[in-house]
């Protein structure tokens, strides 16, 4: 491996001159719900496969899709047309050869299951059994893969392919806000006190100088909206609850808060839906099309992204997943590690196809490095996590199991 | 709009330290055939709405996706066991109501002689109706976003949503190399040459300093391949190939090209396919995961990278899809200009929902400044520069309808 | 319309030389389920279309299918690997102008609901949310059909095709056991008793004399199987039920019982099922396939059979499902009024295009004559049981809108 | 086997008082070109196995449905709204153990291919290619069929199930006309001369007394229609065939011929499509709702008829499609071999699971008896000719094999 550990030439994103542009996609929007049931079935695959066999086979889950349904809102209810569908699409190992027998892996189970629990685990108002249809076309995998990923059962595992891993720590201010609104606006706490917010949120922030512009997009429930009052009335809660947020975790810039921005109240144009989702009318979701696995969307000039999917690959040797989730990681302890020294940190790491994991080809590490801090300090500290973090891999496999690593 | 024009504070790319990453993947992998189809169902779908009703309906096939088949390679031959699926996944307007009487939009018949006449395009050795499935979920679109469309018939359309769009220029040598190896690799003339070359090609670049690797991961057609010895020929055809080319086109880099990394020649692992493609054994493809509207995939330091799909998209108000053709045109406008001045030019636009394409809520144009160059002639340059792409929406829009913008 | 009335050649069924052969597909055979979901989708859509409108649109689900699942069953239990498919097929009116603004039938909705429905009132055993998927492709009618439906709206009904319709009474001492045989087993009380017994059941008849041959087949349900003996038990209840039953209800007739022939206990082929059906591993159903409107299979020598499935068409004006019913109830009437004189009646009527459905083109009433019978009284009464029968549509359309007419 | 032969109390059918009721659809009818699928796939299976592996495993494609699609047809052309879809529903081995090695079946090339060839030989105006959509899914067997299935595999093949089979001979004059009408409607002489007619007919006949009427329903092809007086005008050839050929053939009945008697001319009602089958606009098909084995549909008094679905249906086993056409053959051969002694033969066979083939449970032959014919000369000829179609069990099979039987 050759690991660069660089001093950046920029200033601190909260100094640069440069606007800053965030994005989060809530935990019901269909990208997002895409990333979620790929990555739950992908656990519930591995899960399944080390409890009946003592190893995990090779899986790939991520391109699942929502196809989104026909629905026809009104204020106080509405008609489900046609079903949203959820369509896992991808590769699973569905047969194993035990001692010349055939064990036939419940793939149809499996994915049913796991669905129909996100589905309640994300939405209030969306019914897996009455509307969605879920079903799957996952296919056994190509010999290729299964060669390389058969190899790395015992020791270290060998890299897949040739994969990116970015990441980077802290966040700003401007992406704070963004995702905590968020994790907010989806809190039980404030579903509760307004319950015609639905979980399909999008939450888009942009900052230039001290000025920070965050836009939310709430699909509302209809059911919870009798009428068009109601509905501005669960628009204002939306926006006040995100300026009460906003006053709170970053006191210091001024921040303007819109909601559902396309709303034409005097054309009878809303974000109304009847079950919280814009799947329900022809909105569609697809894995690796929404939040990357710092949680953000950052077009942001110099902080970085891949295009990688995180959700629904398989942990144990896909780097492209495991490396999102390593960089970010490592981003983070450096900052931490370094007390002040490392004012943001930025990782790349690129995977060498049939090399151990923690061996990448390539790793680059870059510093904004504070003021009278030791750069050839940091640049030892950054190398030291940096490792520590890829020799840990069966920790890192660990949380993917466990369902404890962001993957959106 | 806001429109800032700021002087970047990092060296020329070329002379950065950190490594530079980028990554093609070439007009026959799942991904870039996905993006392409999409497209072109677009285009198809714009041309008969126009022709017959003299507007562009609402429409959005941005979540097409090929389901990957089985497929049971040999040297010499092989056998399709399941037959991959091309699936139109997204919305599109079905029918009109003209004069109080219904017409129907044939949208089955448009989708499978796009996506057949697509593969035919793409692929020298997939037949599109004795190996392909091809199908369609496309559905109505959402009240809502049919109301922000329809108002943007006339005047200037008014942007669909809040959407980023991204672009630079221009490229450096390890973009070069990676974009034009694949159109080689890609090209009749190299076909002719080397039939056992498939169209899934995916050319994976790092650079650190002067040492460029390049790496190509090509499926490689069995028919054409009755051995080892012949796939191993073909193989280092490709190799030469790009050696050549880099030999010709970056003269001053050191290149190492490896290809097909992932073989293991003596476990008989290999990336033989029938057809040219992954996607006839399992390997899935989806819109917007693969290359962005530049035609790469740069996680380097410095790029910026927007997470938008342009493939699909409505070509009249969908300002993720025009603001990401509109950022790198800007970009490359300005670079050609400034005549040496600006060496490099990073552009970020942010639309606002329901205003003007051409009025953008945030305009960030990044330049990096040749020595002794006037920024404030460079600023005034680039402001004019932009805004004048973003005042020619219509030629934009003509470029999108006769297939002349870069979408993947 | 030509109604003739015949005295028949043949001797009353009992006494004749020739064999019998009977059969009857239980509720939970996948061809009688299919029925089932289909007439309930019509009933449904019907209801839904005169509560909104007034009157019931075109539709016909006829072809309603059930593509069975993977499932690999153990004594105890098992696992379902792939889910089997409930998938209406056919055509519904989906979207109706009233005073020029469209209102849109939540297809997708009815059919989810009614096959939930109709699969939770025919199994114990099989989960309609984790164990089954459910879809459909229901489209818009031709033009054709439509414009001849349209047309019956108000007045008699027009027969939308020239069909056959066909039916008789009474039931043979072979029918009535196979008929009962199947209501008892799949009884609530015979369940209650008999857990293992599934509710895919067929049982196939024949006699020849006074010798009757019943064999059943019986899905038997792995949880309530422990081994082997409580199988061999299951089978032995289900046996001994349908031999008291005969004991019973035919007692001059030699019964034979058996179950599950097709079982080989020493080479561990026996009928076991997860769900107590057969369509859990790859045995599918489809409308039409099944029982007749009779309840019954019966390619007995003289017993009149129609190939017209009764099932999933519209009540209104669809005469092979309306003719099926009617047979059948005026046959039952002749019988009954006849009181003695009539020893059997079969009854074939056919419809002509876009006549009333009250004026068959063709009536054909074939009568086993009692010895000293008045054949003249009885052809009389024959005529005005059939005519009132076939003035009584709006009585039959009662019948299916209620579903309390036998469709299979 | 229990073998009676009986002697029918019915007179001839031509004598008989009641009415005659005869359908046939025509080869490009939905349901015919379902059975003609079915029949095509099990045949291309067969093969596939018999080259392969020495023998055929077992499949059963007997639901393979066509879902109707949408079109727009118009005097002179139209559009394809939705492709009709053809739906390969069933069960197929598709993998094959052989010396601890797996081999693949290639089941969606098998299907694709017979499909495109199927259609091609069938239609003149439709394309497979563009204007229709193939898919199947096709699952393994169940293990209990195919425990019994593979216990044939070398000597007389054991009865998969208790089926019935059904037939008779010979045809009466409405049947002659209603079978020989289709074919020449369907020939390549007629077609030539009149292309407007579609290949989608069904011939509906009842004759009552000497009056015969035949009603032609005729799916008319719009290109070959520019106008309603070429509509008309094609209609008035299809009639005038039949009349010609009923002239011809059944020279001494009176004959009325009626083509598509669901037009309403004024209210611009035609039986007009695009392709020239009405599964293009939502009319669906599937295997056996069609024509039986006899190529007929007879709910006229006392001609057989079975439920059973005989295309699609492994051809070594399969009792219930195997006595279909013993049935029908072996009554062909007692009224050839009696030399006019026999007037018409009944058949039917009823098998008995894991039985040998050759040795039904139950023969029922009846013969109509011609006056001063010896009735034991004919038991005894019946009961010859019975057993040696049974015993004859590998001709039967290489008829299916080389698609000589007729299943629909």
């Amino acid at each position: 491996m050759v690991l660069k550990v660089t001093k950046s030439a920029l200033p601190p994103i909260e100094k640069s001159e440069n606007p800053e542009m965030v994005e989060r996609k809530g935990k019901g929007h269909p990208d997002s719900v895409s990333d979620e049931c790929a990555e739950a079935i992908s656990r519930a695959l591995s899960k399944y496969y080390l409890e009946n066999f003592g190893q995990v086979f090779h899986h790939n889950v991520d391109k699942f899709s929502i196809i989104g349904g026909i629905a026809k809102p009104r204020f106080g209810g509405g008609d489900i047309v046609e079903l949203q569908k959820f369509l896992a699409i991808g590769r699973a190992t569905n047969q194993v050869m035990v001692k010349g027998s055939i064990h036939y892996i419940p793939i149809g189970t499996i994915v049913v299951d796991t669905v129909r629990d996100v589905i309640k685990k994300t939405f209030r108002n969306l019914d897996p059994d009455t509307q969605c249809n879920i079903d799957h076309v996952l296919r056994p995998g190509s010999l290729d893969l299964v060669g390389v990923f058969d190899a790395g059962v015992s020791a270290t595992p060998l890299a897949n392919d040739t994969s990116f891993g970015v990441g980077f720590a802290p966040f700003s201010d401007a992406e704070k806000i963004t995702l905590e609104a968020e994790l907010l606006l989806n809190s039980d706490k404030f579903k509760d006190k307004c319950p015609a917010s639905g979980e399909d949120i999008k939450v888009m922030t942009h900052r230039l100088g001290d000025e920070v512009n965050v836009t939310v997009c709430n699909a509302m429930v209809s059911k919870y909206c009798p009428d068009k009052a109601a509905y501005v009335n669960a628009r204002d809660m939306v926006k006040n609850a995100v300026q009460d947020l906003a006053a709170k975790i970053i006191p210091k810039k001024k921040v303007i808060v819109n909601v559902n921005t396309g709303d034409i109240l005097d054309k009878e144009v809303y974000f109304l839906t009847i079950t919280g989702t814009s799947a329900e009318n022809g909105d569609d979701g697809v894995v690796g099309r929404g939040n990357r696995a710092s949680g953000l969307i950052t077009p942001t000039n110099g902080r970085p992204q891949t295009l990688e999917a995180a959700a629904g690959k398989n942990p144990i040797n896909h780097v492209g997943k495991i490396y999102s989730i390593m960089s970010n990681e490592i981003a983070r302890k450096i900052v931490a590690e370094a007390k002040g020294d490392a004012i943001e940190v930025y990782v790349r790491l690129l995977s060498q196809i049939g090399h151990p994991i923690n061996d990448p080809w390539l790793g680059d590490i870059e510093v904004k490095v504070a003021p009278n801090a030791d750069f050839n300090k940091l640049e030892k500290l950054s190398k030291e996590v940096a490792q520590s973090v890829l020799d840990d891999w069966m920790g890192v496999r660990k949380m993917f199991l466990e369902g404890k690593a962001r993957v959106w």
